[in-house]
């Protein structure tokens, strides 16, 4: 049949067209492309599958065919279409289309998602690389892993060439964060993946783990080795994931996947596609932070850490007006209402209480310390102003940024071999065993001896809770009692 | 229609009641909570449900709903109910409950099941927590670490507050050896996840990998990637995980997941939740050993290393009477029992040839000679008697704890990734690369030269098979040889 | 009713014989073995049948009998027949049979897939492991380790014990480039898992990740972590894996599995068991090359990278004829032809450029400079000729063969956090910050200075462009935008 189309695809296609327009229906009548549409334009769809239908692009048009655009008589040129003139239109065939695909114009029919994603924390990823800040990649690195790896997840910036098509260094990228011609941010296809542009794909965890994987936040892994991830993947038939309306513990209780909490509709939330606005810590940092969100008239919002003085709904900021403030609390109640679909209170606060609890040991007993103590190697001069020229930069580097994101990670979706093994385990015997032979020896470099390196570990870790046993060691009968668990557990001569 | 339950929960919940008293059949009279149940605790069943239903935890509802406790008219109050007095229990309402359900109270209906959990290995793995030999998660981490990671799966020591409430520290946790308030240990949710409690979900790999995950306990990941695991995941849908009977062989042949081979049942044995009887190695502790199996009238078990005194069936022991012993080689046929449901003989066997020759290459040429010269730095005052304080213990603790035991469980699953790069290759490497010279610099710190280290080397590295190129070279036609096949493959200057 | 077989296979056997006997239809009868097949052949087969059926091998049957091989009449004895007096073949029952079924059996009915198998990469994969080459498994880490694990992939060189049965050492084994006892090289059920031998199955990305995983080849992590392994994971039920046809466009558009671009049809292209065919780079060597292929007259064929003489059509070359050359341009046309189902030119393109990038920045800056200065430390004594005896020798060869296949795997798939993360990201921190201190160490543990270590930085790293922050500092301005880049984004005190 397939085969057939593929010769004699445009007589085909009239008899296809006839049948799609003969099956129009109130869903697709409430569609604003679909009813707003000319006849001219729907001609030119035609048009357009006359050329890249089966023969030609079969796998494009095959996913389109089946997804809900198909089903709404929203075509290629609804979507492709640029008027004459503006950056990135080029003329195909006569007709004036663009190759990208922006969230501008998919706000033509998907409004309120849009407007939500333009000013979450997804649509300024790209911040990271536009701008000079991106060192490590482009200088130590280079350009060419920049733009196959970071950009492709934090979006390029894209550039056009001499004809108006997107150059090959900034395009094909779908990164959340893609700074496009238009001025618009990101990419709905980085979730919704072409060219059916389905919701029950976006909701799966793999979708997120396209960027939310890795060494540096490895969401996906320890959604997948947590209770949530297991009852996924054991329960994905019950998931109901090509529901239209997708609300935890009415369309599924299965269990729960990324766009769930982060995203999804309870009985009292509808979905949003501002994907920070449930999260009440920031575990990015090198010290973590709560975060209350300030939102302006302009339509975009910012975060403000806690403890940073907060302007009042009505305030003139940034250029334009405070329309609401969410502080953390008021995030953090946002993500509890999505737990109690399937927890109980005591449930839900217990879990809140070992997650800070944690967030808390990695900011106090590890990363507060090592950030003192580096400021004033570098105040000091035994360090440069320069990043990552020397070791123990990176080694602190990797300590927050890779290490103690995990841990922090870990505890906050449940997963305890990340929030240990991955997590603190690794931030732990790197800061004794790595950070600090750097720091002696940093310090031995420039002085011939360890003094102020032992002078700023007294200063910035004796004081701390927990780092007792490095000053002091662990006293014998604590040894005694550890020594002896060990051995009859696992025999002579091991745990030494 | 989950909507209008919600409006008119309980209306509804009297005819759903009552619709469910009239499907009694012979599958829930042969349940002794069903059977026993009186009229007054299914009205208390019902009435949890008038709250607790879909309006308000329609999670937990919904997958109950879905249980065969459901079908069976197992409710809230048949597991949450406690008498009052007992310490766990609490008021609410008016009725006496507790908030975690214990094994102790499955075993009301799940009595064979649990009396075989509670006498295996998993019942124990709190042990290493509720002692002081925690001590590089509680002192070196930090006790939040501990909470969020470790206990998770090892289990907590559950406390309660003042109301009777466990506290937000020891939980939620569903660790396997979580030591219970009423002396029960374990958790049956840390499989059966709440509230649908399903065999078919506790089948799964993902399951098993919530814990037997990660860098010291890879078996997840070696399964995902064995045979084994890539027809699970290919096959799924053959597996026939929803069966009640389970019989490997009869139920399903496309692929074994965890649980078929540790706990499953085949043609001739039973099903068992006492996972290790069909182990033969303990692949855990730094040096490896066949464990020989007793078990007492008391119900409980305990592993006897190969070459240590067994004691005879009717001999006195730890307070009660040995009343099986399963010798390595009895627990081995089990585990051939199971592979023989897909296997020759001829496979069973080289398999365990395969296996057992990597777990004696990794004690013989690398763990036994490092544990030999670890423990003599230390009995020479080289090393203190504290744990983890030197970055060589750090190395060795590695060295078998991780990637030795990456190296034996990746042999013994068929995964050879495991089995080499993310095992011996690592092994071998961290043995001459980092062990060697850090001994050598463990001596030179305190003798001014080497002389020591050589000596140990000498001791217990020489007579090993394996090391004569470390101590002699590799030999020039070897070489030659070497570098030829490498030069062939990879061109000229890469293997050098 | 299996149970039921178990306790009367034999009869029941018989009808069903009758049956499959009575359905014989075209497909089957196209089938050169069920044609050719005697009477007594058939009889045999079900003799093997009437012990090795559900009651003693169930798994084995089990999966047969839901084979294609099983509905064409194909059995036991018609793989597992040999001739007496062959080698392999031994006596069992009074039949003559082998334990290992080879290619050479596979392709008496399907010759096209084995001739293209044969002369592919894959079937050489055992060379590595039947010359010495395999020093590092061998020598370093230990034969057990390098049975269980290298061959397990590479395939061993299977060995007969005096019974004429394989050795535990050298089997179980399915290596994809194992040495037959009959000269026929690998092993079909590598992919095909018995003894369904699924073509659905085989399509899995899980099946090539039984090989193509793990730290230096990590295939299957980036394709999971790519848009095309999110695609896959989503729509699985949407991806037609049995279909007998499987043309991408055609049968199925929902994902590209690794089989759809290596080996799969297209409208144009048929589906191919020479799984290097469509390759242009070779991302495996310290250094990458882009490849042509020679293909010989006597069905084998070898790559000859660019840049060395290649022969012409009706050249003696290696004892036989060139018979076809295929360009690396025309391999990557053929790999282009797969993208093009799913992606317009422009894309297709743009990908291309930005693999090729990262794969001239990986050779360039980093595998060149270090490989070149690498031969000059051995030319000059400052390393002895010897493979993996000194740690500088380690780091490069996981800098290569571990991180920059990595980079460059992740390039060529569109998993941009092994392109950077776990690729770029090492390759750079290892290059500048444990492989140059390595040599500077390694110069002056024989020089007692640096001099030489510079003299090889000035030489093959000062030209390269990238490395100028290395030799002159990244500039105060460009330092400071960093910074406040950096402050901006995660606050003050952190990436110093």
């Amino acid at each position: 049949m397939i085969r057939i189309v593929r010769h004699a695809s445009q007589a085909v296609w009239a008899i296809a067209c006839l049948l799609m327009l003969s099956l129009a229906s109130p869903t697709w009548a409430a569609n604003p492309v679909a009813t707003a549409k000319s006849v001219a334009d729907t001609a030119i769809g035609q048009k357009c599958i006359s050329c890249h239908g089966p023969a030609v692009e079969p796998g494009i048009y095959g996913e389109w065919k089946k997804s809900a655009h198909a089903a709404n008589n929203v075509d290629c040129y609804d979507c492709h279409k640029l008027k004459a003139g503006e950056k990135g239109a080029f003329l195909h065939n006569g007709f004036s289309i663009q190759v990208i695909v922006t969230p501008k114009t998919c706000a033509n029919c998907h409004k309120a998602e849009v407007e939500q994603q333009q000013r979450s924390h997804h649509a300024k990823a790209g911040n990271i690389l536009a701008s000079v800040d991106n060192l490590l990649g482009e200088v130590i690195g280079g350009p060419a892993a920049v733009n196959a790896g970071c950009k492709q997840c934090h979006g390029s910036t894209v550039e056009l060439d001499s004809k108006g098509k997107p150059t090959p260094q900034t395009w094909p990228n779908t990164g959340i964060g893609r700074k496009n011609i238009d001025g618009s941010l990101g990419s709905c296809s980085a979730c919704h993946a072409r060219h059916s542009f389905s919701s029950a794909q976006a909701r799966t965890p793999e979708t997120c783990g396209k960027c939310h994987i890795g060494p540096d936040h490895p969401q996906l892994e320890i959604y997948n080795e947590s209770k949530h991830g297991i009852l996924f993947n054991a329960k994905k038939s019950e998931m109901n994931l090509n529901s239209k309306n997708w609300v935890v513990g009415v369309d599924y209780t299965a269990a729960p996947t990324c766009a769930t909490c982060h995203m999804g509709a309870t009985q009292d939330q509808k979905v949003t596609h501002d994907v920070g606005e449930r999260i009440s810590w920031t575990l990015r940092p090198a010290v973590s932070t709560k975060l209350n969100m300030v939102r302006l008239a302009s339509g975009d919002e910012f975060d403000q850490p806690e403890g940073q003085a907060l302007p009042k709904v009505g305030d003139a900021v940034k250029g334009s007006k405070v329309v609401e403030i969410l502080t953390w609390e008021q995030r953090r109640d946002k993500m509890k209402d999505v737990c109690s679909a399937c927890h109980s209170n005591t449930t839900v606060e217990g879990h809140y209480k070992q997650f800070d609890d944690v967030v808390d040991l990695y900011n106090e007993k590890f990363a507060k310390p090592i950030a003192g103590a580096m400021k004033e190697l570098e105040d000091k001069g035994y360090l440069t102003h320069q990043p990552m020229d020397a070791k123990i930069k990176w080694t602190w580097f990797e300590i927050w940024h890779h290490e103690g994101r995990r841990a922090r990670h870990g505890a906050s979706m449940n997963g305890p071999d990340y929030t240990w093994w991955h997590g603190m385990y690794e931030v732990s015997q790197h800061t004794y065993f790595k950070w600090i032979p750097e720091l002696k020896e940093v310090v031995r470099q420039k002085d011939g001896n360890e003094a102020f390196a032992n002078m700023l570990l007294e200063k910035y870790f004796k004081p701390v809770a927990g780092h007792d046993w490095f000053f002091n060691g662990m006293g014998k009968d604590a040894i005694e009692k550890v020594r002896k668990g060990y051995e009859e557990r696992y025999g002579k001569g091991t745990m030494k």
